[in-house]
This record gives structure tokens, sequence and C-alpha cells, in this order.
């Protein structure tokens, strides 16, 4: 397997390491990832994430284990256990599941390992793609606000939303972002910020609540999200608080995007409904734990809900970005995302 | 002045302390406000909090230097500081106006400590009055999502909003609550539910991101804030994140009141956007403070917006519930508010 690299991931000598994004951007610490325990627990505890990075992290390991030698039962195990780590993002599954049919080939080892390599190619190269799809539909002086972390952290290219910010950026369209922080694990706070400031680009960190009193007065243009999952009817799952947003642009009268590579489309999911929602711990909401340590400040036994994700009804979204183009709600009523995403491509 | 006491405040042997909601829920810490400055200090640090709470507490902080000894001039330069120490809950300002009134009277210093007295007892008055306003809206096994603190806490009696759900679970009618909590200074996560769980009312803590996810699934039965601001029109400001929630709760069809007293209301604002807006420090976005410690996890130097209120307009509000009943859209349109809360009472 030839060396690769990008923000938050890095293959070198056969060896896959991996950024601990729990503790930007405080600390740069970069980690090991040998086996399959490893990587499942890095992904609950966010230590990497990101719907296309986790699925790219995960089928480099699986090519890690392939040269190291492991055997194909091994193999497949370690396919399916990954293939699991997250319900919400269909980019693992979908990752997982081209490994599984390349496992089926005489020479399954290299077909293994070019798999997961193309996968990290082609994410590149995805990333790119919506970028100028994206970059294009914004205008020169806009204020986008976005939410969660969409960019080179989270994929192995430039980001989705966050890329097509970053494109804009790059065509001199004097842009500036509305970071919302992103509770409960402030991946905008700590982790857009932290992309935004590194590239140059003005920013603002506000609160989540704050968003919808920025919209009422004016000052946001265009809101721009990512997808962990796009059902056939394009309603779309993503990091919880997308769909206030969605309800608040609309109100607003914001042009509303979701920007996501096809391995985000899931053709054999018919609505959002049907979407699995992650549930996490209740100490995410008492409190924080970042980089500098750990805070809880709720009633150490409160009660608490923590839905990682929420769905967004396509009848809220102005805007499908994928790397095959944009598509409007009329595009997507008449059936772009029912055969994913190659139909996509090809639609 | 006689003793008196109330969940956050306390006057004991002619001396004020206040408990130091900076630090709860892990910390009960009292401490003494012996003169201006340290009540303005507590009022910025939002040790002491609650448009009601600051209204109440400076007035007893000026019959007690009354009390003290202060001469006319000095207590009348302490009513003028005290009076600016927050721009947008105008309950402190209508406050100090009744005090400067006493403050002519020939036997000022009886007149100055009575109107203090009087301002804490009929707070407590007019909290019990909302609750029973406010409480008979609601329906047995209603969720109740609510933002910010605005309870015992809050207030010398049983508080706002927090009040009226008081009331309802004291009326056997088995609600739960969604308690936000209430970024950048977690007054939901650290006060509301500390209130609720030593009342014993069913609650549940989330992001605020989440409230809309809860109301699209059909688990919010109502909304139920507090106000820093009633203007003429019917339009508050109140808590940043309110406002949003307004929105939402119109777009799912969910009643949402504002339960007030009529100190809140400011006939001398004709409408929300002339309401000023306190703008408060980055820190507190970049990070929390809390009774554990402090936690930054945004980059140090990350340019933040952080509005402490935002305005609710009118048009999205279905209940005002005041000490003197509840009004509606029409009765707000028709002027309701335009003479203060006199007017209100009489009206």
């Amino acid at each position: 397997m030839k060396d690769r690299e990008c923000l938050a991931l890095c293959v070198r000598d056969g060896r896959l390491s991996l950024l601990d994004q729990s503790r930007l951007p405080h600390r740069q610490d970069w980690f090991a990832v040998d086996d399959v325990n490893t990587l499942i627990a890095a992904i609950h505890a966010l230590q990497t994430r990101g719907a296309p990075m986790i699925a790219i992290a995960a089928a480099l390991l699986v090519a890690v284990r392939v040269e190291a030698g492991d055997d194909h039962a091994a193999v497949g195990e370690a396919i399916a256990r990954l293939r699991a780590a997250r319900p919400t993002a269909v980019n693992l599954m979908h990752a997982m599941d081209a490994l599984a049919r390349a496992l089926e080939d005489d020479d399954w080892r290299t077909a293994v390992v070019e798999t997961a390599e193309a996968l990290f190619d082609d994410d590149r190269a995805l990333c790119d793609a919506m970028a100028e799809h994206g970059a294009a539909l914004i205008s020169s002086g806009e204020r986008i606000l976005t939410h969660c972390n969409t960019g080179g952290l989270a994929t192995a290219g430039i980001g989705t939303a966050l890329g097509v910010i970053r494109r804009a950026h790059e065509q001199d369209k004097n842009i500036s972002v509305w970071v919302d922080e992103t509770r409960p694990l402030l991946q905008g706070g700590r982790l857009t910020a932290w992309e935004l400031a590194t590239l140059g680009i003005d920013y603002r960190l506000i609160t989540d609540s704050m968003a919808a009193s920025f919209m009422a007065a004016g000052e946001v243009d265009r809101v721009l999200v990512g997808a962990d999952r796009i059902a056939a009817n394009g309603d779309f799952a993503n990091k919880i608080g997308t769909y206030s947003l969605a309800v608040l642009a609309q109100y607003h009268d914001i042009p509303f995007g979701v920007v996501a590579p096809r391995t985000s489309v899931d053709a054999g999911c018919a609505r959002g409904a049907d979407i699995p929602i992650e549930q996490r711990a209740a100490a995410e909401v008492r409190g924080v734990t970042g980089a500098a340590g750990e805070l809880a400040w709720a009633p150490a036994d409160a009660a608490v809900a923590n839905p990682a994700f929420d769905v967004t009804p396509a009848a809220l979204i102005d805007h499908w970005i994928l790397d095959s183009g944009v598509f409007d709600r009329l595009e997507v009523e008449a059936g772009v995302f029912q055969f994913g995403g190659a139909a996509v491509i090809n639609g």
C-alpha cells in the first residue's frame, strides 16, 4: 500500500495513524490504529469522525490488516464489525460493502487493498467536485452559516459543506462564516473554527441557539451543512441541530443546502424516518469533555436525552450539492436518488 | 428591615446575602453584599440573575445602605448606578425608579426601606398569581419545554415560567419538562435541572439544538419561557435562544407562552427592536465557566458573537401569562400593554 496523507489520517509504511480529533484544537496528537477494536473505540469516542472519514479510516485499516497477513475469515469479520460501528452514517456501510465484494475476488488480498486505496483517492476527487458545484451557487460577500464540522478533518479531501466554503473563499468571493458551536460535542467550536482560522477565512463562532437571531437580523445569506445519510426521497440525517436550522432557514427565506458525496446516498432507505439515529451517553449533555479536561455542570444524575443526529425532510431543502451536480427539489422528487450514488452520477 | 428569605436571597439582621448562582449546582455558596460595587459585579458575573431577582436584590441593597446611614446623595447615586447594571431587563429599572420616587419623600429613609420591602413581598404574590393563571392553561400529561431558568432562583417567589410548571405539578397534572441547557451560561443545565430535581418534577435535559427534533417527533406540547422586558406591542426580550424556540413552536403548531410579572412590562418601549441587547464576553462562547472549573475549547483567539438576549415578536406568541391574567394576541394588539403594568392590572 502506498503512503497516503490528509489532514486527519495518515498511512505510512503500511501503518495507519489518525489525528485525535477529540483533543483538537488544543493538542494535535496522532495515534496508531493497528486493529479493529482500537478503531471502533476511536469512532465511538469521536477521536476520528465525519461520515466520509470514518469510512476511509475503516477501509484503510482493513487494507492494513490484509497486508499484515490476516486470513480471509479474519478480514471478513473485521469488515462486518467495522460496518456496525456507527448506525447513522451510511458511507461506512457502503465502504465495507465494497470491501466485502472485493473479498470475494480470487485475488482478494490485492482486490481489498486496491479498493481501500481507491476509496481514499475517490473521496478527494468527490470533495473537489462538490466544492466546484457548490461554490458556483455562492455570490460575492455571502455570509454562510454552517453546523458541525464538514471540512478536511471529516474527509480525505477538502470537505463537503466546508469544502464548498473553502472553494468560494479561494475564488475571492469575500465570504464570511457563522459557525454553530454544535453542542454537545462542539465540533463547530473546536474543529470548524480551527480549520477556518488555519485557512484564513473570516468567521464568527456562535452558540447553536443564536442562529435564528442572526437570521432575523438579515445577517445570514445561506445555510450549508453536511450529511451522514441521504434517503431516496431526499430526506437526510445529519448532526443534531441541523433540522432546527432547516426550519429556521425556511422561515427566514434563506437558502438551505446539503453537501454530500454520492457515498452518503442510501437508495435502499426510502425516507428519513427509516434512518436509525444513534443515541449517545448522558455525560455528553451533562457537561463537556475537551482537550483541556472534563467539566460537568448539570446535576450528576440529571435525566438526559442525547440523540446524535436528526432528520431534515426534503421539503425544507433547497439544494442537494453532490459531486455529480446540484439538484433541486423537483429533481429529487423525480427520483434522482432512487438508485443511489451511481444513478446520481449518470442522472 | 425585617428578615426575609427566598431560594437565592436572604436579609438577616439588616444584612443582604445572595446565593452564588454561578457555582450551582455543585456548590451552594452564599456571599454578603454590603455595597453597590459588589452587587454590580455579581450581576455582571451572573452570580445573581433573573430579571425579577436582580431588581429585588438591588432594591434590598439600597434599603440596607439607607439603614446603614448613607446620606441622601449617596443613596441617589447608588440607585442610579444599580439602574444601569444590566441594559435589557426592565424590572431593575422599574424597581430603581420606584426607589427614586421614595427618595423624594420627606421621610425618605422610611419610604425607601418600605418600598424595597414591598418589592420583595409583591414579587412573591406576583409569582403566585402568574402560576395560577398559567397552570389553568395546562392539561394533564403535558410535556412542556422551557429555556434558561425562571424559577425560585430568578425571583423572590416560585418563579415565572417555572412557577407555572411547579404549580401544574402541585395540581397533580402529571407534567414533564424538556429543559434546554441554554448556552452559553447554561442556566438550564445548571439551575433549572437542579430546581426541578429538588421539586421532584420529571424532566429531561437537552442541548438547545435538540428542541426542534423533539417538537417534530410530537414530544413537546407547550413552550413556556420568561421575559426580561415586554414592549408595549407585546414583543419581548429574553435569553438568547428564545426567539428560535418561538419560530420552531409556530412551525410545529405548538402553543408558545411567555410568563412575566407586570414589572417586566415597559410601556415606554414601543416595540422589541427598541430594547437594548446586552453583548457579553467572547470567553463565554469559547468555553464554559462552572462550579467545577473553567474550560475553553475553541481556538483561544476565536472570533465570537455573544448577544445575551434576543427579541421574540408578538406574532409568534400565543399566550402572555401575567399576574393579572392570560392575554392573547388580540388583546395585546388592542393595547393591553400600552400603559404598562398598572394598566394590565386594571385592564
